[in-house]
């Protein structure tokens, strides 16, 4: 895949590796966002989910609602966010899990209100970043406690040597990651051929 | 113009008044997001900012990330996102700044890394929601900081009677805003005409 090959050179180009297995894209995926780059992610990973009859596109702010918009905007579906503080523009019957964040080591609260996701829906989860998969077990949770189907999650960037997306697959879960980093140095980066 | 009527007419039907001036839209522009709509929005703001040389979209975490990301992948433009806490995924050259939340009744720092909008820039600023305008206040301090150039700011719902938007046109700063609310009670809303 062309994608996966520009997205893979756009990493190793860009990425900085920081202490504590930090990978910073902020170039082009984390604070300056390269949309024509996200747009093709988008339609990517509308491609990869065609045919499952998804209703909603499931994301946790903040970082990863411009790739989840795009794959959204490309399969014309509602994106939903969930908060990860509470709000007073959130109000009546709410969807919550706890979620233990890796890069700010303490656990956070993310809630969605329970008007936009019911047992009607099948939702695809997506996210920037996939490392140890606490983010995205907490929204799980979430599509659990709507009554909703899971269709699967959809990943710009998995950090495969922290486990969680195989500890995911491991149960029956389908996680499909555009990019898989395998092993990370200081001044290394391999790709799980794909 | 059929796109501002549509919002107009979709915050009339789904926009709910709670105390404190506050009107939450979460079912189309906040929590839930109606990617088709937005899509819209970001092609109108990237034909009033047309012939401007704008070459950065520049927003705030979380909820202005969506339309700004319809308007910069309209304008074929990159997305910079000021984040709102320190994080460990920011360093080096940061450009800051101070915005009082009139939501959370607190003060709290936003930051951009210097890499992403220097004085070469010309910078476009969106976000989805225009108070009292101590946001874009913050966003503007950061363009000014950068050096760059402001080509002025696009907003998804102005709410007028709170005088931001009016204070920064006094200004000579250009703010152009899809839907402007004049007056909001327990059970009314009215729209600037324009």
């Amino acid at each position: 895949m062309v994608l996966i090959r520009e997205l893979e050179q756009k990493i190793l180009a860009q990425g900085k590796i920081l202490p504590g297995e930090v990978l910073q894209v902020g170039s082009f995926l984390n604070q300056q966002i390269d949309t024509m780059l996200l747009k093709q992610m988008g339609d990517e990973i509308a491609r990869l989910y065609e045919g499952n009859n998804v209703t909603k596109v499931l994301t946790i702010e903040a970082s990863g609602i411009a790739i989840a918009y795009a794959a959204a905007l490309s399969m014309r579906l509602p994106l939903v966010f969930a908060k990860k503080h509470s709000s007073s523009n959130l109000s009546g019957n709410l969807l919550t899990s706890k979620v233990f964040s890796y890069t700010h080591k303490q656990s956070y609260d993310i809630m969605v209100s329970g008007d936009f996701i019911s047992n009607e829906d099948t939702v695809l989860i997506v996210d920037d970043f996939l490392a140890k998969g606490n983010a995205l077990a907490g929204l799980i949770e979430i599509v659990n406690q709507a009554g909703a189907e899971l269709a699967g999650c959809a990943i710009a960037i998995e950090k495969g040597f922290q486990g969680g997306g195989d500890a995911l697959r491991a149960k029956g879960i389908r996680v499909e990651s555009l990019a898989i980093i395998d092993s990370m140095t200081d001044d290394s980066l391999k790709f799980r051929p794909q």
